[in-house]
């Protein structure tokens, strides 16, 4: 475990010494990473950081915000409001790597617009240790935003956490005085949402994604899982009132792990299973099955694409 | 409970008066409603009766095989060998009604066939008391292969367990000496496993979910539910050895019932979930994902389209 009293000194130093005069930017998902990053980054260079939040529309209930909220105190944060444009750029499209590919691309478009727009000629980023394994292989794309330094061009790329392992971060999350909102919450994927609905992302999907993971994250804080979510798999049949209907499939995901790297399927009690289903076909109407994801990763990954 | 001992005989001589020198035709679907209705037709008029079993390549592992062992003492029993005439009718059929439909129509040119070849006037067919509730709603169509007699010409029609609840069809199917493995056996939908593999019907998928439904019943032979099978929902990432895949979710699906009209989901123990799951994706190498359905009737049907 690192020491988290020597390490914050010294990555502030290293981030110090690294930017200089320059001005740097941070993407902020809304994740820990990125968060933990951007508000060490902050506490060692001030406003010569520009954090950049793009919502994306992808993003959990709440998370803009949160994220509104947490960082008011910064009075360089730049909130983009893409919704729209990501939308537009993920109309039709059904296949798992193309959807990455299309918001990783918007993604790079709005950040680009941010980087010109304040002169930014470093990049700081979240990367944390468990990232930089999984990208050696081929196990992961684009779930960290990655392919940033590829194109958008930068003077220089400052990682402070490239060494950490993720309860390491939280560590440091809680050490900075991090609202326990960011630094306790669950990870969340580069491309957010859109990999928890299965085929094109529309906004029905994600509104089904988003409420029936609020109620997830509801039912199991006490379960404290490593992460925990809901998805959208598709559509089946169902009956509510006297009539058939053809009503979304939503998977519910809960997982502990110790890093990401592997992690267990949770073993839930059937009545937190059954208050979940009831919650989630309840408040939706457009939902008529839930199932119980009992895989773990491996085989699974914790994510669906 | 009817009074098994005074429904047979009594049932036997409806079906001969109605029969009269008329040659009968049924079909069978390898449920217990249409094996127990032939074998009680079967023995009040013998060869009389052609029961017609369609290989529609959308059945159960084993299914065709059982039909033929089961039955071996009828010698008008007719097996068609449909599988490729279906796979084509399905090829690009994604709606699940368009999907059943298809299924429907190509049923009704296989029997009509045999129909015609036999010369056959009458029909008999296996409904019982809660299909004929479940029809007049909207609530379900096409699983017991309606639309027969509409279509095909017939005199009439001898439904002689239409007043029968399935766990009084069992007793007769006993009574009758029926192999326990069609009396027993779980209820099984006319569209077969096309109604268990969301989205285009492909001999992929059907293979996944013969293969996964056979371990999902050798599991649960103990744990004794009224329903319990496999359904391939569609692909999401694992990761197999050191690759990313792109897996099947197989949805596993286990529910309580009297009488099918509705159900509970099954409460099983997380160490049966997982031997369901390690065999399926272990057994199955396109296979990276098990979910649990904990969904009752309502919301959800049995049945996943």
């Amino acid at each position: 475990m690192v020491d988290v009293e020597t390490f914050i000194p010294e990555a502030k130093a290293e981030i110090e010494a690294a930017l200089g005069d320059e001005t740097a930017i941070i993407a902020l998902s809304g994740g820990v990473d990125s968060s933990t990053a951007a508000a060490l980054a902050y506490e060692a260079v001030g406003d010569q950081l520009v954090p950049v939040y793009v919502d994306t529309g992808l993003m959990r209930k709440g998370e803009t915000e949160g994220i509104r909220e947490t960082f008011s105190h910064m009075d360089s944060l730049r909130i983009v409001e893409a919704q729209d444009r990501f939308l537009d750029a993920l109309a039709g499209v059904t296949d798992p790597e193309e959807k990455r590919h299309a918001i990783g691309e918007q993604f790079i478009r709005e950040f680009e617009t941010v980087a010109k727009d304040v002169d930014a000629s470093m990049l700081v980023q979240g990367t944390i240790y468990p990232d930089r394994i999984e990208s050696e292989g081929t196990i992961k794309s684009h779930h960290n935003v990655g392919g940033l330094p590829d194109v958008v061009d930068f003077d220089g790329i400052v990682e402070p956490m490239r060494d950490l392992y993720k309860d390491e971060v939280r560590e440091v999350a809680r050490e900075l005085g991090l609202d326990s909102v960011v630094s306790e919450r669950m990870p969340f994927p580069g491309p957010g949402l859109a990999v928890r609905v299965l085929g094109e992302v529309t906004e029905e999907k994600l509104r089904v994604a988003r409420e029936a993971t609020a109620v997830v994250e509801d039912e199991l804080e006490e379960a404290d899982p490593w992460q925990a979510f809901a998805a959208v798999l598709g559509k089946a049949t169902g009956v509510k009132g006297d009539n058939r209907v053809h009503g979304w499939i939503v998977a519910v995901r809960s997982v502990e792990s110790r890093d990401g790297m592997t992690a267990r399927a949770q073993a839930l009690d059937w009545e937190t299973l059954q208050r979940i289903q009831s919650r989630i076909t309840g408040q939706l109407d457009s939902v008529s099955r839930v199932v119980y994801d009992v895989t773990h990763k491996p085989p699974a990954t914790i994510e669906y694409e």
